[in-house]
């Protein structure tokens, strides 16, 4: 039974997951992965989200780069382009297993979920990373009267264009992942970590999903989000340039705002400790930037600990 | 137009289509590559002859290990082994490029043949490489009482099987690709080569196709048939010892005796000089054995004055 359930996106939200699988007990801790960026390139499933925990979580992840794999090489994609095929997805040689025996194995019939717990298995992950759901989902953005897809917008368009809105295809009809649900209602759960990812492209699709807001808020444990902007920057992604198209402050306090009643701890940096913060915001400030291993762990204990606090002082 | 069209299965016949292709001026080679062995794995359509074509023709080939590219790297199958995948096919790094864009490429529904040309085309090579057909033909081999795929047999299992019988499933309702049975009508043709290649596994199935025989025989050219068995031993692969397993003599005499009266001139190796040949054969001697590129060019330019001169002083 997991007592942690954690939301998270790729890059950023993987730091938090890291130092919660390290620092709580094996099986404690259930990640729940966002699906929305997932795309096909080339005849393959891509899952970004997916991929990243996995890399990060198993020490296989580039750290200096901030994406792919460690040591990963591109003789793939040197071969692809004198044939004519596409350049604008760097698909590492490495990375290429991951999305070959995956796209082979959901083309057998295996749900990405069944894939994915083999996966993680096999690569001695303690923590459970589940897909919010196994069924399609794909974020979309408006840009110029134009719905672009996330992977257009994000890596070929490097989210320059001025982003109107942000919708999520298929969410509506999408069922969260049963042991998603599952983990939410469990009687042992201490725990709803909402990772320092993007709001409104990593979160949000997990949050569209039917029922998991209602599973949160019904849930008896505290739901805890960690700020993706500190100092008004954020650590990674267009957050910050996100939140200024779609007309709202651009900071710490901007992001509790956007979750409002849903989190009952929001934890802050300690950089935005004077920043002026909604009435109903429980903001804590603590040390999140997330440089080394130790950080990771540092906050992921934190975390833990104002979680522990909230359910003996009450809210 | 064409002026000559070659027959060839992978790396024996590849180093004769690289000689004719280099001495013939560009537009007069066509080769016919066979498709039997071509198969699918993890989702990837393969097909090893026109592959190794492509990249012998391209200068890609890494001529020390007999096949796949130079230089190639492993990165792919190292991480492939960790998450379960299967290990018994190859799949070099570079090599997935061609893989991946030209199943891509069939998926979206254009046929083998356009893909095999685009990618000769922008690989520079001169010659036109035509797969035999674009319809499914597959090579299995009867051993034990079992019906085994090509590559089950060939890759898997090393040739170590003893074969008792060879089918083409799907060749008696296959349409060889209309430009081959173009080229073989068309009246510039001067010679029909039959490259060193496996006489039962790889260029069988191209006879196999409906149509093509007769095309030989009506092409009013000299069908030519290179030796792949030199002194006894197949310079490379399972021909002697398929032979064998036939009831076959595993000789250059034995590989014209199977080819009969389909060929007009049987080119063997001077080693084979002295051995005994069906009356009917009409057999000459050359060097056949391939081992730099100037042996190759230089078979090419005897086996085509063979071809010019069959066509002066007639059979």
């Amino acid at each position: 039974m997991s007592r942690v359930v954690a939301l998270s996106g790729g890059v950023g939200g993987a730091k938090l997951a890291l130092g919660l699988d390290r620092v709580l007990p094996a099986g404690d801790l259930t990640v729940v992965a966002n699906t929305g960026d997932d795309f096909d390139h080339l005849g393959l499933r891509i899952c970004p989200d997916i991929d990243t925990l996995m890399y990060v979580l198993a020490g296989l992840d580039d750290r200096e780069r901030g994406w792919g794999r460690a040591g990963e090489s591109w003789r793939f994609m040197e071969a692809l382009r004198p044939l004519g095929g596409p350049e604008w997805f760097q698909l590492g040689d490495a990375d290429l297993a991951t999305h070959l025996q995956r796209t082979y194995r959901l083309s057998c019939g295996e749900t990405l979920s069944s894939i994915t717990q083999d996966f993680f298995k096999r690569l001695d992950i303690a923590a459970r990373v589940l897909p919010m759901t196994d069924d399609p989902v794909r974020t979309q953005i408006l840009s110029g009267g134009r719905w672009m897809d996330f992977q257009d917008y994000f890596v070929r368009q490097r989210c320059e264009p001025l982003a109107q809105e942000v919708r999520f295809q298929g969410a509506a009809a999408a069922r969260p992942h049963p042991a998603v649900l599952e983990a939410l209602h469990g009687p042992g759960l201490s725990a709803v970590v909402i990772c320092p990812s993007n709001p409104f492209l990593s979160i949000a699709p997990i949050l569209a999903l039917p029922g998991i807001r209602e599973a949160l808020r019904a849930s008896g444990a505290p739901v805890i989000a960690v700020s993706p902007i500190i100092g008004g920057q954020a650590v990674k992604g267009p957050t910050a340039k996100l939140m200024k198209e779609f007309g709202l402050e651009s900071s710490a306090a901007g992001v509790a705002a956007h979750y409002g009643n849903l989190v009952d701890i929001f934890v802050a940096d300690e950089q935005d400790a004077n920043a002026s913060f909604d009435a109903g915001t429980n903001a804590v400030f603590r040390q999140t930037w997330m440089r080394t291993l130790d950080d990771r762990e540092s906050l992921a204990r934190q975390v833990l600990a104002l979680s522990d606090a909230w359910r003996t002082t009450g809210p």
